[in-house]
């Protein structure tokens, strides 16, 4: 078994099912230890599976002191995990080979067990079943708030008013100001007829889920892909995204280049003469981290296998008019793309 | 002028007067360079202030040509802020010393300017009009909530429903859940006459109130230092942390070291016979970040001057049985605390 060494909140939960925000988990030969510090110590002892809690003030030099007894000659961990003073905190007078592999927590996690696709499956529905609740919200109270106001909204309701964490901040955004990929909010209101961009997602028992959805604001209106909107232009760049999102998602297979997936996408949208208003990638993996392997862009070569979950995100956006978006996570199963 | 180059958003915006979440800053020889990537190009430019914006997609390698064109020879950074792999990019193929100075950023923060004086203080003007506004719903609604919904009740009172940003999650906590200093919600619910401990700040223009206040739930309970509680141990440590918390903030003056200013608390709380149950340092300094220096703590040698900002904060922790924390912010002005 070759050796390891965790710094990331996740990357540790994945070794043994818990993590604090101060944690280092260290696998070193075929012992594992989980190193906390005191206020965690009961928590970690009822959780922590398959390795030694220890509970010490220092992390890193308890990690240091466990490596030099031990006999091991070569550990890896992931560089962009440790900065480079707690990196020189923990190598100083170690005299081991310390090997830097980039992502490698995302790379022993790129393909879901059955268990992680049931916990992932579990935040997409209730992600879904959120954005149903926050149209029925919308519908009734929503016009006349503000972009600060409706992404409160949508916290609430995504959290169940605090009962889940989000995958991230929810973006929130009318018109014009959907034309920025990653919107902040402004104080724009909304109101009948406009075109409203929601791209959110909440966590159940750590895992994230993730939705955009782009609606016209008509009476009654739901999260979901049949939109009608006033402006033809509007219109022929939501058909087009809509029609990319299907078609990605139903010509995605095993065995896959993720740059083919992403092509999928991209020559649709590019026939259609909006291939320079896509500006981002069609995707990415979502896990633990809402961002996570595989990266489904133009430029990636990993191949896409069973078990694999990530984001259908095409978009157009056309600066100072609009930004579309249609999200949906999906699973690889049985070679195929499955909508979560 | 010493050259010097920030990754992290808080030290970025002191430089520029504006960051995002992807951006580096450059002081090199008298020239400055703020460095992001093109989703951010409009909002800079129209606010970054004394530095020549920069767009591009790869940061790091942006900022590795500026120090190659340029001809410095030595440039200080913070080895926290940068990751292994950040770092490495960075500084591979520049012959210059690069100067790891650890919280460079907080050491140039620690006296706060005028300007900066007044919006920390509106921060903790807001901060304590939120505790208001937070007992009064409590004593209206709160009883039979557990400690995820009072987390959330919280949340949306002091970001006024999604206005401000707060400075970290909440701590809602009652009876023996406060005796955890950063205690996690859980499923208690909250009744007449228990101790609820609320620890929680907001940010005006980026700057952060953070407040503590231990009550009991009588009828018309408020968030001041005057409580009454049934149990006379709970009573006892109740008056110990608040002459304690008083005595800091009147003795404390410029000049003192900080080891000194957690004394003035320490030794009150150890004379009462709760000296173990003091498991944390007196304060911490309040900013752009939530804890930046001064640290008032038993080791700290830093000398206290006019124009820091920190906490007083002193607390007693009885395990399984209940929680004490008194923290209001001050500055130190004319040599000696002002609350905020």
């Amino acid at each position: 078994m070759s050796n390891y060494i965790f710094r990331d909140e996740n990357a540790i939960y994945y070794e043994c099912g818990y993590s604090s925000d101060n944690s280092i988990f260290l696998q070193c030969g075929v012992e594992a230890f989980f190193i906390t510090d005191s206020r965690y110590t009961i928590e970690a002892k009822k959780m922590v599976q398959n390795a030694t809690v220890i509970t010490a003030p220092n992390l890193i030099l308890t990690a240091q002191n466990i490596i030099k007894k031990s006999k091991i000659k070569k550990i890896n961990f992931d560089p962009k995990e440790w900065s480079l003073f707690a990196y020189n905190t923990l190598s100083h007078s170690l005299k081991i080979n310390f090997n830097p592999i980039v992502d490698l927590s995302h790379q022993k996690r790129v393909i879901k067990r059955e268990d992680e696709l049931l916990l992932i499956a579990q935040a997409a529905k209730l992600g879904k079943k959120a954005f149903k609740s926050l149209a029925k919200e919308l519908n009734k109270n929503g016009c006349g708030d503000d972009e600060y106001r409706l992404t409160y909204t949508a916290k609430s309701i995504l959290s169940d008013f605090g009962k889940y964490d989000l995958s991230f901040d929810p973006i929130v955004a009318i018109n014009a100001n959907a034309a920025k990929p990653h919107a902040l909010p402004t104080d724009t209101r909304l109101k009948k007829n406009d075109l409203l961009l929601v791209d959110a997602g909440l966590k159940y028992q750590r895992y994230c889920s993730d939705r955009t959805r782009t609606v016209a604001v008509t009476k009654d209106f739901r999260f979901d892909t049949e939109q009608k909107f006033q402006s033809k232009k509007m219109q022929k760049a939501y058909d087009t995204v809509l029609k990319a999102h299907d078609r990605a998602i139903s010509k995605a297979r095993s065995g896959m280049k993720a740059h083919k997936v992403d092509a999928l996408c991209r020559t649709l949208i590019e026939k259609a003469g909006f291939g320079k208003y896509f500006v981002h990638s069609t995707g990415h993996g979502v896990g633990l981290d809402i961002h996570e392997m595989p990266y489904i862009s133009s430029k990636s070569n990993a191949i896409i296998e069973d078990g694999m979950v990530y984001t259908i995100e095409p978009g157009i956006y056309i600066p100072h008019e609009f930004g579309i978006r249609i999200e949906d996570m999906v699973a690889m199963v049985n070679g195929r793309a499955e909508v979560l």
